[in-house]
């Protein structure tokens, strides 16, 4: 007994990432019976982020722009570049405000499984960006997941002969960690990715 | 650095019950990233809902057209009348299947730090409708909270001397339930709710 338009809002909800049927209706009457003007402001807000936010052209972030903010900017050391999975890592490491140089964001991971192939992440434009700008370091920050290490392997594999020096962010025990309760594969890393201290 | 748009849509998530703004910001990626298509329903669905949906005017229940499926109904039996805080309440009791009677919707509880009092409520409209209708039997089904509890009491004395009879639902051990972990208000109301067995 349901009314179709609700019904529709509803279903419209469970296309969220983590949203189910019992939270879309929970979402769908809280707007309705509480905040009209929220969810008219989430409905023009999707339409036009939908419409307006596309890739940049050099680093396949979201931007509204040709180039987004970080390829814009002439502050930013282009010898260095940095390649992340997706636009959250891209802002979770600007988060730390402790990287100066650029990114490119590969939009996912190689994933065979799922047809996901090296076009698929661009790779090829991150091949011709390389050529062109030539950047000293490339540092491959993919995830630290079965996924991500053979993503940024491939990569490794495929810029061999650039000249470019290439460089993997570090595994290991994270800040404040206690040794009693970090996993045996991150301990492993954290060993075997051991620096000479006080040097 | 990230794009007004993006940061626009964050924020419209953030409108949501139990959204934060981390999950409205992976909702807003994984929207952009792989779902555009579901973003623009959603978008769509949300604008026709907030302008199309309003209350039945019977009952005061969510509809598109004036009167509600279940007002609507020949089959619905009018000299029971439910009352009821929300339209998802409405949902719950008639996914049981057991109930042929109507209802109300009162669109909340009493709250009188809130500023929630009976006009808002929707009691004007409830006392005539009862005075209009005549139901044989009129069944208070708020919650079993404090304001539930409250609000159905509330009712009952303006109902008073309309000659209806007056119900309320049954509270105690839920089906399935184990005495030993039932909290002691429950096991109370269902010692002093107890009925004659096998009468």
């Amino acid at each position: 007994m349901q009314s179709p338009l609700i019904k529709k809002l509803v279903d419209a909800f469970t296309c969220l990432p983590g949203v189910g049927p019992k939270s879309a209706q929970r979402m769908a009457y809280y707007l309705l019976e509480r905040n009209r003007d929220g969810g008219e402001h989430l409905s023009v807000s999707l339409a036009s982020a939908m419409e307006g936010v596309h890739h940049c052209d050099r680093c396949r972030d979201f931007t509204e722009s040709e180039l987004c903010g970080i390829c814009q900017s002439e502050r930013r050391d282009k010898s260095l570049l940095c390649i992340v999975e997706s636009p959250a890592d891209v802002l979770a490491i600007e988060a730390t405000g402790g990287f100066q140089g650029t990114y490119f964001v590969l939009m996912g991971h190689l994933s065979p499984l799922d047809g996901i192939g090296p076009e698929d992440i661009g790779l090829d434009q991150l091949k011709t960006l390389i050529q062109q700008e030539k950047p000293a370091e490339v540092i491959l920050a993919t995830n630290s997941t079965v996924e991500g290490e053979a993503t940024a392997h491939f990569i490794a594999e495929m810029l061999k002969g650039t000249g470019t020096e290439l460089s993997r962010i570090a595994s290991g025990v994270p800040l404040g960690g206690e040794l009693e309760y970090i996993d045996g594969g991150t301990l492993m890393h954290s060993f075997s990715g051991r620096k000479p201290y006080l040097s």
